[in-house]
């Protein structure tokens, strides 16, 4: 039977949903809502959606599923809106949030009791926007939490892995709560890290202006996701207050003890310190890149000629590239190191060998 | 005439150095001490050096320049042991040390009032150390800092920017207390900053295993620099306290003001927080890389398909690539954006044309 489904909002992330769904589903209805036209008309004139609208309320009582992908806090106007409207008995309501407890509250406060809601949080992202930039493989390989709570029905998460299979999301569930701590720690607080660091570097470069000249990849690793979108990562914050005030106030307890220690010259413990942080990302394997389960990284370090790296990349051909840079790696800044991370550990030895054959390129295993 | 060069440590600094002198001076002798064998041995048979010495007192009366290229405490070590040896006359000293006051403190405390030194840091580094690293290019468009104090002779820097021009470095001088004020915001302080990061989420993942699998691109990128050598970091703060500890007293007052600013909701505050940091980094051109004026990026999508990249850069063949990457860019993780860097506008322009062209991705111009 054909379903119909309804993306309210064809921003990048509503519209690689559009996609993922028409992969698998090529039968089914999909409906579109964007306030502005311009996402609008893309969607339509690129087939994502088959209707569009600007009125909300306009396409929900057909819907046999509904999708918020909009900003967190419309996500809870359109949840109010929604406790008014018409809703088909099969109705599935879920959203796109990057918090969740509050947008399972507002669900809570705003739904009737028969309502089917579950909180959704596809992870994953790009620094463009608008449905010009949607892509099917946007969340290939990314988690796509579902954060079950108690107008959740059975039948939601079943449902749902269906219906985006086409995604190839990785599918988890998590409480709500329980999320919004996690991804506090790991997101929402670092960004506040970032932008509180590169605005410390703006005010003493004022002063030091040499803070400009030699700022190198440390430095710009960290605060590269300073440059992410104020609007969205205020809401953010503004709903997931608590979790992230307490992972400020633990920070703040560290950064006075790590302070304590270099004033009292206690050279042991600042190196535990650092030791600590070392060993800590080895195990925590954060060096994994989602879907693949480990890192098996080749290190060629190569003269800045021109085409040298299509040069290693024909020498490897036919060998799949999970990623590749040229590398800025650690004690301040590095000069042309092209890392190339296989999926595994024949990929890796085949790859260095070739390369150990055909140049005089010092080659290193990761 | 023949000079004679004195590199004491032949680790990645020292013996890339030595690469860079005989570059540029073939005719001059090179000699080196180094504690462990291993440096010694290969500096020795590959002829980075003439000869090698594990007792830093045998070259000393011979060498025209003497530079220490060694940890920080080992160079104020020796600094001490230089002040009993016999020097030449036209011996000139300088270091090649993270930190730079308490260098230069050394030297004016230890050697004789005649003494010409100057302090030096080599602002480059690589995630591999020992001789078997040496790398000609190590130090090409890196800064290279000199620090002149009341034991500089006049002579001291134009001779060593002769001595390392084989380098292509970024010669710039600069006094040592603004060196260390300098590099504690841009360089110390984030490092304290990404091992409390890893070690707060380290200790997190304990009571939120979730915290493992979720941390993503912003996070990976924030902590990378948690991994560096704990034993050189720790020498680095031990010998720049004041500086920061200011940066770190500073940096709390920060993360308290945002605190409160979330505590009592202020969305306005917040949003204005987010957003210098934003238009900070911008104005900062943090996104430039040493030697290159500006960044001309092109952000191609591309599918998980064997050789796509080959076949790009195929497209490409004959224009110069600064960098390349697959990008795991901002909100949060992305999928498959392959980011092409160049020299210029005008080679940004043709690529996006030719991959426009020959390909049907889809292709944005940062």
């Amino acid at each position: 039977m054909t379903k119909t489904i309804y993306i309210a909002g064809l921003g990048l992330i509503g519209a690689s949903l559009a996609l993922g769904i028409r992969r698998d589903h090529p039968d089914y209805r999909i409906l579109g809502y964007n306030r502005g036209e311009a996402s609008r008309t893309i969607a339509l004139e690129s087939n994502m959606v088959d209707e569009a609208t600007d009125d909300f309320a306009a396409f929900v009582p057909q819907a046999d599923v509904i999708i918020l992908a909009v900003p967190i806090k419309q996500t809870i106007a359109f949840l109010k809106e929604l406790g008014q409207l018409p809703l088909k008995d099969t109705a599935l309501i879920t959203d796109a949030g990057s918090t969740k407890a509050e947008i399972v509250a507002a669900a809570e406060r705003y739904l009737p009791e028969t309502a089917n809601f579950i909180g959704s949080h596809p992870m994953a992202g790009s620094h463009k926007t608008g449905a010009i930039a949607a892509d099917v493989l946007l969340f290939e390989n990314a988690y796509f939490i579902f954060t079950p709570s108690r107008l959740t029905k059975k039948d939601a998460v079943p449902r749902l892995m269906d219906l985006l299979s086409g995604l190839k999301a990785r599918f988890i569930e998590i409480d709500a709560q329980e999320h919004d701590r996690v991804t506090s720690q790991i997101s929402h607080f670092p960004h506040i890290l970032a932008s509180s660091l590169m605005n410390q570097a703006g005010q003493y470069a004022g002063d030091h202006p040499f803070t400009n000249n030699f700022a190198a990849g440390g430095f710009r690793d960290m605060t590269r996701i300073a440059e992410s979108e104020p609007g969205m990562w205020t809401s953010v914050l503004m709903t997931n207050q608590e979790a992230i005030l307490e992972r400020i106030t633990e920070f703040q307890a560290r950064l006075s003890q790590v302070a304590d220690q270099i004033a009292a010259g206690d050279e042991d413990a600042i190196w535990a310190f650092f030791d600590q942080g070392s060993r800590t990302r080895k195990e925590m394997e954060i060096h994994k890149r989602a879907g693949v389960d480990s890192f098996y990284d080749i290190f060629i370090n190569v003269p800045d000629e021109e085409d040298v790296i299509l040069m290693i990349l024909e020498l490897l051909r036919g060998t799949s590239v999970v990623n590749i840079r040229i590398n800025e790696e650690n004690r301040e800044d590095i000069n042309g190191i092209l890392q190339i991370t296989f999926k595994n550990k024949e990929d890796l030895e085949r790859a260095a060998r070739v390369v150990r054959e055909n140049t005089d390129y010092q080659v290193f295993i990761g």
